[in-house]
This record gives C-alpha cells, structure tokens and sequence, in this order.
C-alpha cells in the first residue's frame, strides 16, 4: 500500500512516536498541572520538553510562547477570534485554507472587515498586493504559508515586512510547511503561527500547536480547566494556561515531541530534500502524461509536496476509488501529497497506476 | 504505586484501550472525513462505532448528536458561548468547576446574567434553590453532576424537571460521573451533556463529548476544517460536522472506544458497586483518623469516590508531598479520588499512610 495523503495526515510516523504515546499512557498519564505528584509532574516535563523542541524547529525564543492546541483549525480560530473586534479590518489571500476562511467569514457578520489579496495562476500572492487593501483599521494579514492544495509556497518573509512596516499583526497558516519547509519565526517576520502536530511534524493527530509572539495577548476563546489557580472565577493571564483550557493530550504531545526530535536529528533541510527530489521525480512524471492537468507552480523552490492533478475527461472521485481499489493507493481527492518516508519506488508505482488509468 | 488521582484522569486504562490506540497510529491512522481512500474510511467508522457507544452508555438515541472535543471544558464553552447572547440569564450551582464559571464571568462583560444557587453544607443543591433564581430572561441551568472537589451528586433528574417546566435548557457536567454513575439523558431530563473521555471512560487524554439534544443548535464556537463541504465559506449546518472543527484525535477516540466497551462489557453498575465499596471502607477508615476532616457527604448514594479532606494543623500541599515521597501515593491536593482499578489494599494503604501523617 501505498500512502500518499500526507497533507491530510501523515503517516507512518517514526517507531519512537508510536513507542512514546504507549509509554507515556502506561507510565505517566497523569493530569499534567492538576496536582503534585511525580505522574503528574513527570507529565508537565513531557510537555514542557516539547514545547523546547518546538522552538528549536521555529526559531521561538520562549518555550511558554507555544501553546498546545487539538488542531490547526483551533489554532487559528484562538488567533482570529483573539484578535479581531468589530470595526477591526484584515487581509487574507485567495489560498487559505477554510478554517481560516470561515471564522472570518463569521466574525464579518459581528463587523469585521475582510480582504482578500488574489493569488496568481500559480496559487502565489504578490506581497505588493496585500499592501494595496491595507487601510486605517487593518489590523491583520494572515497567510498560509504553502497551499493545500496545490503545494505554492507564499513569500512569507516579504509579507512579514509589509506586515512590520505597517505595524500589522502576520499571523501563518503552517499547515503544510511545518515540519517540511525551513520557518523561523523572527526571519520571517511571523507574529502568530499555527501549525498541526500530525502532519510534517510527525505527532500523532489530537496535536498542533499555536505561537504567539511575546507582546500580543490574545482574547480566549476558551476558558477554564487550567489547574493554576483553580480557585480563580477568571482565566489566568499568564501563559501558556491563558490559551490552554482543559486537560492536555499528554500521550499525544509525548509522541509530538518524539516526531519533532526525529526532524531535529535527521535534519529539516534532509527532509526538505528527500521530498523535493520525490516532488521534482513525480511532477516530470506527471508532466509525460498526456491527459495529466497539474496545479500550481512547477518551480520546484516554490512548491511543496502536495501536487494536485485532473485527469481530462475523468471525474475525480473516480481517479481516486480507481487508485485506491487497483492500486491501493491512498490520496486525498486526486491530491498526492508526498511524506518523508515515501520512497521514488513510491512515486513509480503511482505514475504507472495514473498512466493506466489516463490512458 | 497507588494511584487515587481518578478526578484528574484514570489510570490505569483497560489494556485493549492502549491496545488499540498503538493498532490506529500503525494501522489506519489515516485523515477520517478528509478523503475517500479505505484508510480514511476506517478512521471514520471507528469513530462512528465509538459515537454509538458513548449513546449506548448515556441513553442517546441519535449518535450524530454526540460531537467529539478534545476535553470537558471544551464542551463546557461550545455549550455556554453556543447558547448564551447579551441580555440571557443562567443558573448555575456553587458547585461548579472553574470551566463552567469562567466562561460565564466572561460573557457576564458583555450583557450575559449569571445566578448562583449555593449548595448545603454537604455540597448538594436543592432543586428548589434553583427554582427561586429563574426569571423572564432565564435560558439555561448548569449542574454539575458530582462535585469534583467533595464527590457530593446532585439531583439531576429533578434540576432538570424544573428546567423543563420552565422550558429552560439544561446542561449537565458530568465531569465525574460520565462512566462510574448512571446517567440517561432522556430520563434525567438533560439536554446537553459535557463530558471527558480520559476520567470514568477510560479513554486516553486529548478526549471528551458534547451531546446536544435534537432541536437544539448552538451557535459554533471554531469554524473550518471540517474536510465536509470544503469549498464553503461557512460552516456546514449538519451535525456532528458543525460541531467538530479540525482533524479530530483519531487514535484518542479510538482507545476512548475501547474505554467504553470496557464498561459495557463489564456494566457500568457493577463499576459503580466496587468504587462504592471502596469508597465506604475509604470514608471510614478516614473516620476513624481523630485529626482527618471530610468534605462532602457520607451518604454513599449521593456521592462518587473523590474524597478531599484535611488534616488538623497540617497544610494541605505538605500531606500531598508527604503521600507521594513517603508513601508514592499519587493524589490530587489531599484529594484522594477512586478508579475502577483500585482495589481494598490500596485503600489499606492509603489509610495508614494518612494514619502516619496524622499523628
């Protein structure tokens, strides 16, 4: 079988992710910050080591800056909703993702402002326009940092300073660069990032995770079950406990922090190249199939894995059923979006099944 | 190791539950309701079949009402920020954990009212304390089912008939009794249940629920990431999609399932039983200690097995500290809260280390 879902849900993860959520629930599943006991304590340490690694991977500064999240929706809903207040504008691109998209699309209704800054055919936004929307309320830009569905990566770092030199707040949509794309959160100018645990970084899903720059603070969107300072009617100030209400997926950040330790130690830049060359292998593939439609960028520096296709005179729900049922391949809705175990084996086997199926 | 912190989370779980998560990860941890291919399916279903369970447990008809949350107090917001707009008025008890307080304090800044009825000496609330707070603005009644600090159960089938025949909405937290007491939804009169897969369940952390009744919708608290509708600016309508933003922890429900299976097969009365006498020879062997106070009720039938007490002349955090290093006692602050897997010696145990301490 072949598994080429990635962008939705990575998979397989490294043995040490499966090892350590089983140890973790067998040895120390206590409620972390609850109480005082070593289960406990030796729970809040797991996930205080992750919050480490993480920073190492983003270039944060401040372990307490991360909080954890169950995804990178709710990731970006605490951000959205924690900044925006009516009257309040923000700029968006034509990329993101729906859970961007839809909080936005509710808050207008509270009175929000929004705009959204076109991508070009290639699915990349021109920094220049984004600094076009921008007007007295603007308060936002938000960007996804690669598109999940076509792979375009965004000139983050071009944004960031369009961002800075306004005074607006760049909040990241890292869905499909976390993990896979090189981010630092300084470099690029990113005040806010939202990333999930279960896809480049190799956690198991119940994960992701939300930085927020020192200097913002966020309205909740949740409040309570925070252990500290339980006896208090109101949500502590400090963080993380401000943006981390109810009991933590301990066993999940346990193997979070195992899939970020394999990133740190086989080396980001290693899996950006190994995914790369597998991207570069599968696209001139593609490319030698006649009825073959390929989304986005073909510039393999602007692009992740995540290559979405059509096959002419093909529904594509059909594509799909036909590649999983005769070739037990397993995609997203004709989107193949490439992991850091798959194999060039991998990439074969799949252009021979669609060069079937085109034919 | 004694372990008597079941109030924060059980431990330990059934093996099959550990069992099972690890099965997931490896096997068909794919994206479920993301994509078509047989990976994602079998995600979907095992979360359908643990939905159906989770009604078989709490007398739910319609398994779609039952909407997966990473914890208790995540449920708790999307029910009160889901019903409550500016000018409503709700009822809760003096029982209730800081998850359904704090949500409350902050809606009260924007025009929210909020009526506490306080419970007696014991931490039991009469229904008809609450009957004297309810006016024309009054929309909602929240109760916690058992205190999470002295185990005290409250009335619930009658709360809830007051709440019915004043058409008023009741919500119930049954933080500490989803699992280990009977709770059926329809003849307990609740219309909307927060509940934690990791406590009573037996589930893993990074889980719980929210069953709304049928009729019912709340206004969504997260939006996007529903893999459902995916090229809509707006939330789908339909639940449990509406209510379930983000890639849900597949491997969580999964054991979570598997928690659930474990009290079915073995019946949820017969768990209630063992914790009950357990809970007996607990409070009296406590009673016998001359300098132990006991917070809660003695009665066996309102209460659950989270016994808080307090030792004369001592504070509390240095018994706590005392327990685990002298005795590796794992308690909450001198809460001493009773799993389905403790036995009769823990209890032994327990009490004589307490015994030491006191003297």
């Amino acid at each position: 079988m072949i598994y080429l879902d990635n962008a939705a849900t990575s998979w397989p993860k490294p043995h040490a992710v499966y090892n350590e959520v089983l140890n973790c629930m067998r040895k120390y599943c206590a409620n972390p910050g609850r109480s005082g006991h070593k289960m406990a304590i030796q729970a809040s340490e797991k996930i205080y080591e992750c919050r480490e690694n993480i920073c190492k991977i983003f270039g944060i500064a401040n372990p307490l800056c991360v909080s954890f999240t169950s995804n990178t929706t709710e990731a970006l809903n605490m951000g959205i909703k924690g900044l925006l207040k009516p009257g309040d504008h923000a700029i968006i691109t034509s990329m993101e993702h729906n859970s961007v998209l839809r909080p936005l699309k509710k808050l207008e209704t509270s009175g929000v402002k929004l705009s959204i800054a076109k991508a070009d055919i290639n699915g990349r936004v021109n920094p220049k326009d984004i600094l076009k929307y921008i007007n007295k309320k603007t308060k936002l830009i938000i960007t996804t940092h690669a598109s999940n569905v076509c792979g375009t990566i965004n000139p983050i770092k071009e944004i960031g300073i369009v961002a800075k030199e306004n005074k607006l707040i760049h909040m990241v949509d890292a869905a499909q660069t976390a993990g896979v794309y090189p981010i630092d959160v300084k470099e690029m100018n990113i005040d806010i990032l939202a990333f999930p645990g279960h896809k480049g970084l190799l956690g198991p899903q119940g994960t992701g995770g939300l930085y927020v720059r020192e200097g913002i603070e966020l309205d909740t969107l949740k409040e309570g079950g925070t252990g500290s300072v339980s006896e208090s009617p109101y949500q502590p100030e400090f963080i993380p406990d401000r943006y981390e209400s109810g009991t933590l997926n301990t066993p999940g950040i346990a193997g979070l922090n195992e899939g970020v330790k394999y990133i740190l130690n086989t080396g980001l830049n290693e899996i950006m190249r190994h995914e790369r060359e597998l991207t570069k292998h599968m696209l001139e593939g593609l490319h030698s199939i006649s009825k073959v439609e390929i989304y986005g960028t073909t510039q393999l520096e602007q692009r992740v894995g995540v290559v979405s296709i059509n096959i002419k005179g093909k529904d594509c729900i059909d594509v799909c059923t036909e590649l999983d049922e005769k070739f037990a391949l397993e995609s997203g809705t004709v989107r193949l979006s490439i992991g850091c175990f798959n194999t060039k084996q991998d990439i074969d086997k799949v252009l021979k099944a669609i060069n079937e199926i085109a034919k």
